[in-house]
């Protein structure tokens, strides 16, 4: 099994994604391929004792930056480190690439190179959000913006099928996001969505409310790309202002300062719950191959869960899994 | 000048809705016009020293109910309170109404009885979020599921308008929700509407991310009543679980149990930034008076602000500025 890892892409140095390549090989014992500046990759490389069998090299001497257009920047960059990475799982070098860099270009990347699966009309991001008990996964989370009813299906299907191989859900809730629990509430898209999951044969469990996404009631939640990327930024900015006001309140007196350092702990988990390097990446769904989105901030653990969550997706053939779902329930 | 308040609706008591009513008449020196069963009023205002010259009783002997269909109860309980409350307006018994119940009952009950401002198209549902520094209005909160641009570019007009003359903001910042800042993201209805608020002579910001909602950098948020509402109530839940997961953490250890005690002021603060009764309701813009929408758990507190909020309304003649932009900018 081999995975490969863009470690040119992101905001963290070469040298921490370099770490986490070393750290997930040793891990998992799996070959994680390394892409990148040859002369950086293996500068770092001699810091480490680490299993040569383990580690491969892939070189590339371009990068697509955070802010490029990615559509332009994957067609004229041709070497850049994330097209190398895709183009590795297209040569069959490698079944599944990792990128913590610029989410377009990923997409973009992945979709010149690896192609879609058999009957997959839009392949969707998954993104996960954290929840009181676990993590809760939104799909589409920012690939497609305007959708019909046909695509959310197969976002579906396919949340529901990497729920239950990849994250072991027995038998995973998928719900579908609305403004509320009545049949009756919604808009055009959700009404007809509603019709056609109502006969699947998966644990659908209707409309549910974004204030219920936390509550760790819903494993898949569905919805178009335009709402599903407005969600998850919401929770990223919301959260940092909480905890914002939070810190100015807390500076203004000596009792809550002392208050608040007593609770660090508390805060320290919180902040763990709600941290992305925690689950490594946001997986595309729907293209042949484990393709995982990092975040920009992705770090040495984040490139190491994304290496266990493409070592999960190989071992549990999720996209035969995945295909086969979709041209049973999905067309 | 006359507010109409429905005491019925809603999840407190009329008692408590009556403080209320009295409370803010004497503040304002108001005529309030306490809507409902006449003998629940008259009973509690025999506990009061109000003026009696700010208080009036219409009352109603039906009530609509949290979870009727709203358009449907309408039509059956013409006594419920809200459509007496809304028909008060009608009639020019008043210039505002408040109601604190069903919010699709509210907006049903004002669409039949006050009628729309000429010019609108759709009237929306502004509902206000706690920011960093003050409040953000987020419109169309759920009024409108499937939207046109036409209706968006309503909406930024009458949520400016709004803000200048109701919240004395003197250049608010409209911005159109989107998923990224650059021209080029969005959807369809997005890149309409975007093109259409760029000729107003207004401070239109552009687009806007959620993440940036609660920074207080934007104080009109444009978007269909479907993205609206999701993002109201994702806020509304993501703070709740966030608190949530936070306690059973505390809870775990005494040491944390200690210094949540000594921060007990500073977790005040933030409750009550994110407390809905500070504001009191959110105006349903673009029909003919001033109406607002409650909260359904509404406190005394709660009716002071509506009926404050209500009064610099018709001071300002806000709904004449309104039909102005909207005609000017909005054909």
């Amino acid at each position: 099994m081999k995975i490969a890892v863009d470690i040119m892409s992101g905001d963290r140095s070469p040298a921490e994604l370099i770490r986490g390549c070393v750290l997930a090989a040793k891990e998992y014992q799996v070959t994680v391929i390394i892409v990148g500046s040859g002369e950086v990759i293996y500068h770092e490389l001699k810091k480490y004792d680490f299993p040569t069998e383990y580690i491969e090299v892939l070189e590339s001497d371009e990068v697509i930056g955070m802010s490029e257009p990615p559509a332009i920047a994957c067609r004229k960059k041709k070497n850049a480190s994330v097209m190398i990475a895709a183009q590795a799982v297209k040569e069959n070098l490698c079944e599944a690439f990792f990128s913590p860099g610029n989410t377009g270009a990923t997409l973009a990347a992945a979709l010149m190179m690896t192609g879609r699966l058999k009957g997959v009309k839009r392949p969707a991001i998954a993104s996960p959000l954290p929840t009181i008990q676990g993590h809760a996964y939104i799909l589409d989370a920012g690939a497609n913006v305007d959708c019909l009813s046909k695509y959310l299906v197969q976002f579906a299907l396919m949340g529901e099928t990497y729920s239950k191989y990849v994250l072991d859900i027995k038998n995973p809730k998928v719900g579908l996001l609305s403004i509320g629990h009545e049949e009756s509430k919604g808009n055009e898209l959700v009404f007809k969505t509603h019709q056609a999951l109502k006969k699947i044969p998966f644990h659908y469990i209707g409309h549910v409310e974004s204030k219920e996404i936390f509550s760790g009631k819903i494993d898949v939640i569905v919805c178009d790309g335009f709402v599903g990327n407005i969600v998850l930024k919401e929770a990223e900015g919301l959260g940092r202002d909480l905890m914002r006001i939070l810190k100015t309140e807390i500076k203004k007196s000596v009792v809550s300062k002392m208050g608040a350092a007593l609770m660090m702990k508390s805060f320290k988990v919180l902040k763990k719950r709600t941290d992305a390097s925690e689950y490594g990446g946001a997986p595309l769904l729907g293209v042949n191959g484990s393709v995982l989105i990092g975040h920009g901030g992705s770090d040495a653990k984040a490139v190491q869960s994304a290496v266990k969550t493409a070592v999960l997706h190989i071992a549990n053939d999720v996209t035969h899994h995945m295909e086969e779902a979709i041209l049973k329930w999905g067309m």
